[in-house]
């Protein structure tokens, strides 16, 4: 019963935030007569909202809770005013990430003024290999999710995304030695992003922290001093 | 099933982020056994995750699910360039709302530099009755709903809490004339916030903004300009 819920929950995404009984019932394989049912105990709880027009979306009781989860919420507040400053002094995009599983889960995004567009959403999912965050919280993962995101399939975005499992390694194994981590137009072919771990009271990594910008306009080596320096006063405020 | 599930989540809390399974089972009303299955379900879908300690929270997978609620996540995410730009102007403490039932539920809240100390967290909920964003969302609320907060009781913080259903009835006359609410010290005696409401694109008010100053720093009416400004600047970013 929990499990159908949540299959319910799970029919609603980034690109279909509100949806029609109808709809909820054809993307969650279930009959529309169960999804009636389920979606009208969900809307008690407050689980999931109907609007004006009749259709559903994610309700705000569910985003109260969500802002409960440490690792989301809980991360974030304590790492916005080191982003913010990072946000201010470079003008471009930050970014906040942690992994799920072997995903790459966005939890913050300032987008800098003079900056260049970016794919990522708060919230939203992204390989682990091709962005920066990615290769930072990829290289502190366990032997085992690095085994599995490696054997592949491993996604190409650009003519530049790395895909082979050897050069990967050696990615993986600079960005520990170096303490930040590259990725050159490994997204998109006009942005360049450099991110370095954040470490909570025990040393582990549970975050990342990059600065995006528009290829060209700066040198890696340059935006790592104060992506380290910010990732860094993160870490402090953690412990 | 989904209600008691949802009695299990509810059992966390800003206060109570992290639980022991008999601290669930105590806080849910529920036996242990119940309780134990429960949560072995929901961790199964990333609704609650298991710390190193063996205690409970609040998964990240609730966290993304909830950035999908549009009154959250969206209404933060298109607000947050224009109350960054009210924080930066005015180094004091910005606030973004809406109304949950009775309730104010606070989406947003940048902490001023020069800032007096609030009692708000993000996803936190308050009374309607006493901050300056919660006189505007009562203002613009059904008919009903007024009625409801009005027949009381009305909660008392400080000696300056307005708890007069009289009063109050023309202090949200007033927010209504006059496009913004003066919450002096109603919430601590050393805080005065000023609200404007935040229209969608079929005129409903939809949210509020603030800015939460020291009392006898400022003005209300100097703070009401760019409070109402920044408030009619995101009125457009919804439409």
């Amino acid at each position: 019963m929990i499990g159908r819920a949540f299959r319910v929950l799970d029919a609603f995404s980034p690109q279909r935030p509100v949806l029609s009984l109808s709809e909820i019932a054809r993307r969650a394989g279930m009959p529309l007569s169960t999804v009636h049912r389920l979606v009208h105990e969900l809307a008690e709880w407050g689980a999931v909202e109907r609007d004006d027009a009749g259709a559903y979306r994610i309700g705000l009781r569910l985003w109260e809770l969500g802002a409960l989860a440490p690792r989301g919420q809980g991360l974030r507040e304590r790492a916005l005013p080191f982003l913010e400053d990072l946000s201010q002094i470079t003008r471009e995009n930050v970014q906040l990430a942690v992994r799920e599983a072997t995903e790459v889960v966005f939890i913050e995004r300032i987008a800098g003024s003079r900056a260049v567009p970016v794919l990522t959403r708060v919230g939203g999912r992204f390989a682990l290999t091709a962005t920066g965050v990615g290769l930072v919280l990829l290289a502190h993962a366990p032997v085992a999710v690095q085994e599995e995101v490696l054997a592949g399939p491993i996604e190409r975005y650009t003519a530049r995304t790395v895909t082979d499992p050897v050069r990967l390694r050696r990615m993986l194994a600079d960005v520990r030695a170096r303490g930040f981590s590259v990725s050159d137009r490994q997204v998109t072919m006009d942005a360049l992003s450099v991110a370095a771990p954040i470490h909570d009271q025990h040393g582990q990594v549970v975050a990342a922290v990059s600065l995006v910008v528009r290829y060209g306009s700066a040198k890696p080596e340059a935006l790592a001093a104060p992506v380290r320096t910010s990732a860094r006063a993160i870490s402090r405020a953690l412990t």
